[in-house]
């Protein structure tokens, strides 16, 4: 016999807060759906090749074999680890049959090769939602993602704060900071690190970088505006005034306008869950105008669970097209886990249940069908008692799944169709006939 | 640049055709959650030791190994091929946690590392339900099992035929026909290959398995009972009056009582959507009651669809207890890749968009975010046009992605909240208050 333990880094869920998974992807689906968008599913594997089409990958990657085959040496296929490349290969393979703009989700799991560790996942969710263009994408599609994702969080009764900038403000105050052209994607990715190692670390990276002194202050300045489009661009415009007059501002000032256009479009949504961040970065490269992270104030800790930007190109590895677009992804299991280590979600709800028809003695099993089917019409999930048991054990039964309601079928006839139901949940009883159950 | 091109055996849907998929799992799911069963959902991954617990598999299996990792000779973890080893490991190692019997339902892909082969997949989705319990499980849930699986069939519009054995009819009767009992496992093996290769190659084989000519005529004639249950048991005790006394006909008595208690409970059901067909075997050995196939009338090709069974013990490499239950499994990729392939399943719908609004010139903008706006919070999947452009260009993008209607926003004002509305169904147009878009 073998005893089971967990695998280190690939999480499982027991019934009840597999209920919470389920009601999680329901409305991260419902949401992204109400927006038009449409589900793709790609198949976990893809070709090695495609996986590294666009140069080395830093994540780790965890390739298949057969068991029974010769030993591994060349892997040819793998597990995808993240959602992006596999949409990228998709798009590329079935262009033709894709009308664009295409708008599309999709929400599954990837696999990361990482050595087990504390808090790192193997195995995870992923709820990524893009829309892709042939070669310009309308702007207002940078706005529809914050508010898709601001209905998310709302709906899932969690606060959230959707933290938005632009690529063309960092590269084109950074330009007319007048630092090199070749050096841009270098600070960029130290200044990404603001909030992880301080100023005072930043500083010192860009010290050896290269950058003097004043310029490094006029960067970190600009990475410390957030707030209201408003007052962030105002506080904008004054740090400007400092800047020499430079061909790039040209870049600034498109930056400013698409984060002014977004700002207008988002107007509806409070002040507090939508800032202007001008200090955020986004690790990946190949975002080229709108980035987005997302904070929850509640768990600081986490960090950004949902973040994303606008690129120019989103298959150039799989097919000779432009193919711009604009997406945000959400990490699922990392923001379940961890609500769920913290106990801010948790159920008493084992199963789907809301009835549970107790089975008083044989001879009522008719009864017993005759209400179960009737309800299960009316798409209510019913159980029946699965034995003629001892009425106190029935109720237990459903007390420990916390099926919130009972059914007592003592009267029921097919002709008056009467029965007793108790709430669990405040103890109340009382005999109705089975339409009111019906009448939400 | 890579041309991406399919891999053989990973399925994968373009965008009408995953809507499809995805109507069947939430319908398969919804029935399931009617009856109390609970999502579970385990990593793709298990411990190579885990999925060979019962000893050697006879399905291929794919072990996972890091890319980046030394060349892989002993395989540690697997992508599970099935969803009952899963489901039993996850029994074993949460049994304290779990209340018994437990209901639960698993729909996940399965990976089998088959070589590639027409119509072979490598990747596919199974719909497994359960219920387990412990020491012993009520007779009724056999009954659930086939209830349910119409319900799906009949809530998917396909004409469904379920068919019922019991394990212990076949033994009770093989073993009164003096069938040795250590061949009866190897007997019921070849039994089941009837359908396959005929009357004929069956006798062939059982000869060569030194059984009698009479013996084997009285086992293919029970082989040929099916119909409903009083009229098979009927011509059962017919051929059984030909048996000579012995003892385990007490099994036999019981598998009949068995089948007639189902029976009873599925009187509902009409009589070609339920059979009681004494000559499916089931290939595995571990079911030891009641068995089931499933076959479409229509796709007679796709042979059974739907298997499964009650077993004695799900889970005794995992744990020592005696943990009984029945089950069945819906084998949907399988399905669905012959639905499409045939033309049985296809739709215009291209993305699940039941309303485009037209975005007719700039000024009207905040017309259609106020209308989509009102659709969303009324749970109405709604899009904007993604530029003011001509009319006739917007209807046209709806059409092409199968959207049903198109709202034209003139008249709009957020006082009066009139809009006019045009099925691309049927062509009518009408202006309508926009509350009527929401009273179903």
């Amino acid at each position: 016999m073998i005893k089971p333990t967990p695998i280190s880094g690939f999480p499982e869920w027991l019934p009840a807060q597999r209920l919470i998974e389920q009601r999680y992807i329901d409305t991260i689906r419902r949401v992204y759906e109400l927006y038009g968008y449409t589900s793709l599913e790609t198949p976990a594997v893809e070709r090695v090749s495609v996986l590294e089409a666009k140069g080395e990958v830093d994540k780790e990657i965890y390739g298949i074999g057969r068991l029974q085959g010769e030993a591994q040496q060349d892997w040819e296929m793998a597990l995808h680890f993240d959602l992006t490349v596999p949409f990228a290969r998709y798009v590329g393979q079935n262009y033709g049959s894709l009308h664009l703009p295409f708008k599309r989700y999709q929400i599954q799991k990837v696999w990361r090769g990482e050595r087990p560790q504390e808090g790192r996942f193997r195995e995870f969710y992923q709820a990524d939602i893009d829309v892709i263009a042939e070669d310009s994408l309308p702007l207002h599609f940078d706005a529809e993602m914050p508010a898709i994702i601001h209905e998310v969080f709302q709906r899932l009764g969690i606060r959230a704060q959707i933290r938005i900038n632009n690529r063309k403000i960092l590269k084109g105050y950074y330009s007319a900071c007048q630092v090199p052209e070749e050096q841009l994607i270098a600070v960029l990715r130290e200044a990404d690190k603001l909030e992880k190692i301080g100023e005072d670390g930043v500083k010192a990276s860009l010290l050896k970088l290269g950058l003097q002194e004043d310029i490094i202050g006029k960067c970190l300045a600009l990475s410390k505006l957030k707030g209201n489009c408003l007052s962030v661009l105002q506080r904008l415009s004054e740090l400007k005034t400092d800047l020499p007059t430079d061909s790039n501002s040209q870049m600034l000032e498109q930056g400013i306008s698409e984060l002014e256009f977004i700002a207008k479009e988002l107007d509806y949504i409070p002040e507090e869950n939508l800032i202007f961040d001008l200090g955020i970065v986004r690790g990946l490269d190949y975002y080229t105008g709108t980035i987005y992270e997302t904070t929850l104030p509640d768990y600081p800790i986490l960090g950004s669970i949902c973040s994303g930007g606008r690129y120019d190109n989103l298959a150039s590895e799989f097919i000779n097209r432009k193919l711009p677009g604009v997406g945000i992804s959400i990490g699922l299991s990392r923001l379940l886990s961890h609500l769920f280590k913290c106990g801010a979600e948790s159920s008493t709800r084992q199963c789907p249940t809301e009835y549970l028809i107790t089975w008083p003695e044989p001879s009522m099993r008719p009864a017993c069908l005759q209400i179960a089917r009737y309800l299960r019409q009316h798409n209510i999930p019913t159980e029946i008692y699965h034995e003629p048991q001892a009425l106190k054990k029935q109720v237990r039964y459903a007390d420990r799944r916390g099926i919130p309601q009972v059914i007592f079928p003592h009267q029921w006839t097919p002709e008056e169709q009467m029965i007793e139901v108790k709430s669990l949940a405040d103890g109340t009883q009382q005999t109705v006939h089975i339409s009111s159950l019906t009448q939400d």
